[in-house]
């Protein structure tokens, strides 16, 4: 279907008519996104509503800081018009994580370049919670400030958190490696940042990253995406249709205790052999080195454990390839189930799967192929991330924008802002 | 959202305008559907199309005897007008099937009445493939005479085959249980049809049981969906945001491979203890019954030896009971990994896990639940089919209608058809 759907208004309820005027809005947004600068009167071409419809809906996206003035167009024939552009870098999505030993924060603008990009290390799963939101709220609020000292508008924050977060309603329901069960986070956050205008939403880890990686591929074809994530467990992202499948409760992606091994090692859940048992980090350190060694020393981090599996690995250590193999090999066995179930175009390792991916992805492509079905579903890639333990916090920072290109009047208009902080721009 | 998209003229090429057309005919006929008669009058309010053009797409779809004049319309205010409705007997989808041991057809109006249904038994996996092309062929043509000999349209036809079916090539890439790797499908039946001017589709049979049960509950909220239908093996179908997931080649769904019992008995696919091994109908045969029990007599049909099962079970008899328990058991192990996975709504057990839901529901429930990581996904419903092994053929015929409500024009209108036995209207 090659033409946009515009809504026209008909004779319905003023609230009706609110939904097609954010719907066009979205509309004029979306094509200056993705075939840049036009003129007014292209827009009206384009997208079919009328040039007084587009004219007005393009004042009150400059009016809310999302397009501006751009040069004249060139390349048409006739008289050239003024073509109007996005604001790319007036408005900000912020994406922040909670992960198991650090938070992060990254801040993007509406053009999609990363403008900010903070982390420091908490150990989150020991601190009291009210202390995490603290740190968390401190960091964004940090990014938040230099945003709008730049004469910026943050659009909105949307936290990343390994577990299950409910859809809509801002709650982590469970997530077990920070020992979280039931936890308000995005009214906590909200209290902290001052009960801002723009809005606080949290999500799980692996879906923000596997949307992260849809993102970065850029691909145009690319709609069905499996996204896995190594750490102390495994997360699952799905993008199918090149939606997220986010399932009846938004709990979609849980991968990690599919029950590949009942006589295996004991797993978190309580029971033997889920795949997170086989294929998570704490398997790989086990495998790969005694308990005495220098491996499992607490006081390294989770970068310098893998730098020095990455160190042994390429030194051509037999223990280090073997248990290499091993979880590769589990990493396929497990892969090829949800190869099967899913049917994706491509499985992205990500997290520790993507930075050990030199020695991991060569024997997850065995097993996938081995194990794949229908002759053509073997096809599947099996590509690295490049965003590595980043892709879920950036993840966090598209989709704050997204609600924009969603929604466009989620920005205030500058006087529609409550009196106060947010009024400088009246005193000039 | 609210309000109805529709698609406005824009000054585009032919083929855009063509699409236009097509997007609201489209649109028409489904307002149709879900609102009942209408007034054109009011059907331009509620689509936010105008009057004329509203006149004119009636008049197509009459043309193409998919709408027909009603009732005046009762109710409103004001002078009553002439209301359209659908022509719900003229139109008919048809659904065909192939099975292991059966072939079938059912035909569905446009109302969504069932107005034939027939099947034959047929050793499909025995029979040279030329055979059961023959076979389906014939029975198709004869349900096809019947709606044309009424006075009807057929708009379509859906094979549904147990097998890995390329999405849009019509051909059967793999079905293992049938033996066939690479048959053309969709061309042999075209050509036993006479080259008919309706389409001739094939599909996975589980995806188009999925697709029957989401119609059959009719209840508005069911967007998420898993259909896990039991016969020789087990065929997934799953649906997401109310549409089928089927991949990046339509191969999704393909669940009957999970290794979940290393140490378990040989599957056909050349491994030990997939899903398939431990709950499609052999392993309920061959855990109920020693190998000269009569249960496993070659004579018996598939609802013969189910039939039998389900008197022992309701006699008590010890050993089918344990039978039933473990293929539970089992079942409710695999149903968990996807559930975490999927985290839908309802699953919804079709095929002989339906026939055998008395005894096999609990045990499945009982897994699910304590397996399922994320509180609040153990809610998962868990349901027993109505429509039975019926369902595959149901959704055929369900599919090949909504062609029709996607694209009204693939119905012809009379004066297009090749010259001949359709002309029988002029003559009158």
């Amino acid at each position: 279907m090659t033409v946009t759907g515009v809504m026209r208004r008909s004779s319905r309820s003023p609230a009706d008519q609110l939904d097609v005027r954010r719907h066009n809005l979205s509309v004029v947004l979306r094509r200056l996104r993705t075939d840049g600068p036009r003129t007014r009167a292209r827009l009206a071409e384009d997208t079919g509503l009328n040039k007084a419809t587009v004219s007005s809906l393009v004042a009150e996206l400059v009016e809310r800081g999302l397009v501006r003035e751009g040069e004249a167009e060139k390349g048409t024939v006739g008289r050239p018009g003024q073509a109007v552009e996005l604001a790319g870098r007036n408005v900000c999505g912020i994406g922040a994580e909670i992960g198991i030993d650090r938070i992060a924060v990254v801040v993007r603008n509406l053009g999609g370049d990363i403008v900010d990009e903070v982390h420091e290390p908490v150990p989150t799963q020991d601190l009291d919670r009210a202390l995490v939101f603290d740190r968390l709220g401190a960091l964004v609020s940090k990014c938040v400030g230099e945003v709008t000292g730049d004469g910026g508008t943050p659009a909105g924050v949307t936290v990343c958190v390994p577990g299950a977060v409910e859809a809509g309603d801002g709650v982590v329901r469970v997530a077990p490696n920070l020992g979280w069960r039931g936890v308000a986070l995005a009214d906590e956050l909200t209290v902290r940042l001052g009960q801002p205008s723009y809005p606080v939403r949290i999500d799980n880890a692996a879906n923000l990253a596997a949307l992260a990686e849809l993102g970065a591929r850029d691909a145009v074809g690319t709609t069905e995406l499996l996204l896995l994530t190594g750490d102390s467990g495994v997360g699952g992202g799905i993008v199918s249709g090149g939606r997220l499948l986010r399932g009846a409760h938004g709990f979609a992606g849980e991968v990690g205790h599919m029950p590949l091994d009942p006589e295996g090692m004991p797993c978190g859940c309580g029971r033997r052999g889920c795949w997170e048992s086989l294929v998570g980090l704490p398997a790989l350190l086990r495998a790969a080195a005694d308990p005495d060694d220098v491996l499992h020393d607490p006081a390294l981090n989770r970068e310098e454990r893998l730098d020095e599996i990455a160190r042994r690995a390429e030194a051509g250590d037999e223990r280090t390839l073997r248990a290499l193999e091993r979880v590769g090999t589990w990493l396929g066995i497990g892969a090829a189930v949800l190869v099967n179930v899913l049917d994706p175009q491509v499985v992205v390792l990500g997290g520790y799967f993507g930075v050990l991916g030199a020695w991991l992805a060569d024997p997850t492509r065995r097993e996938v192929r081995a194990r794949t079905l229908a002759p053509g579903a073997a096809d599947c890639r099996i590509d690295l991330s490049g965003l590595g333990f980043g892709a879920a916090v950036r993840g966090g920072a598209q989709v704050a924008l997204e609600a924009v290109f969603e929604d466009p009047s989620v920005v205030r208009r500058p006087e529609a802002s409550p009196a106060g902080e947010e009024t400088q721009e009246d005193s000039r």
